[in-house]
């Protein structure tokens, strides 16, 4: 899954339009992106009368639509889903995940801040990958102004991007996501990699997702 | 991946509002549906200014916008995705998936037919698990009313869901498809269900899902 950074702060605090920055530089330098908007309220993003939004009125409980440029899914869920669930549904397409608003989570942070917007960082300085700030602060976290893209991305690139990698694994048992320990996704890792590596036509396996289903009367 | 049921018919001719029908009639029985709308000529489905528009208007590939109750994904594509693809990104969610406007591949299929929409029919009888059609034609294929969803659900309970399921698994090596024969199939069910099947907290395992990256310099 491609590693992801979260922009956090407070409200009005301009995290959209740093993103926006970022992707912007991001595409500049031929990365692919994804960003992710976390909406605590609920949101609307269908056109009323359009096939999608009958399809959902009629009850579906996911509305798909899919033209030679664009792929647009919008289903019903019955939780707040973690950027991990969600960065797993954008598979390995993309280098790099910005995501807005996820506070939780172990993802590198970039916290915004202006100081006209009042209150104190949410993170502390050792929380954060760095500060983007109108406002030199005394902390020991690296610092840049709000419309330095590009040397929050030369961070984001050292620091984020060219990571060494560890083992990586997600494992969905019925739908739902079985936490790892690193023992057991060091094995599950390794045996799956293993078992598909002795099939004709694979070569080299990195990246290995499968997906299985049991008929229904198996034991 | 769940099965899936295509409705094809000339344009006009009312297969948008049969797929309606289809989907209250399955969500009356309880199903989980989802429904997949094909578009040629590409479309909009976002709201300008909203925050997955200004990601997209930076040059994001794909934005996704979550909430307690909804998720929506839109990403930019470089081809028309074949169904295969989309019901795989819609995953074991879904008991049934309905699709508009795809008239190639080997998914059950559906006529809709008008007396007033002129034209021959664009399948064979043998080629079609059913006809909705306000007009009995001489066809050997089973011929429902436009408004007969719940015969038209019968159907589909009968022969495309209750079908004697095999056990299904899809395998992706980098990214890609690798076909599996029925042996090979097999094999990788029972390893990898037998190898969740040991963790701790999982007690039974029908539906599983296991996607693994190994770090880049392993061997």
């Amino acid at each position: 899954m491609p590693p992801i950074v979260c922009i956090v702060g407070r409200p009005k605090v301009g995290r959209t339009t740093l993103i926006e920055k970022l992707i912007a530089e991001l595409k500049r330098r031929n990365y692919r992106v994804a960003a992710i908007k976390h909406d605590v309220h609920g949101f609307e993003i269908d056109h009323p009368g359009k096939d999608t939004w009958r399809f959902a009125q009629a009850g579906s409980d996911a509305a798909v639509i899919s033209s030679p440029q664009k792929l647009a899914l919008i289903k019903k869920t019955d939780h707040d889903a973690h950027l991990e669930e969600i960065s797993y549904l954008l598979s390995d397409e993309f280098d790099i995940i910005l995501a807005e608003g996820y506070r939780q989570g172990n993802a590198p942070k970039i916290e915004v801040h202006r100081k006209e917007v009042p209150g104190e960082l949410l993170f502390s300085d050792r929380e954060l990958l760095a500060l983007a700030t109108d406002q030199r602060l005394d902390l020991a976290v690296p610092q840049y102004a709000l419309d330095d893209a590009a040397g929050l991305v030369d961070l984001i690139e050292k620091r984020v991007m060219s990571e060494v990698e560890e083992d990586e694994a997600l494992l969905l048992v019925n739908g739902a996501r079985v936490p790892l320990n690193p023992f057991v996704k060091g094995f599950i890792t390794r045996v799956v990699v293993a078992m598909v590596s002795a099939l004709k036509g694979v070569s080299k396996a990195d990246r290995v997702t499968v997906s299985v289903k049991r008929k229904e009367d198996a034991d």
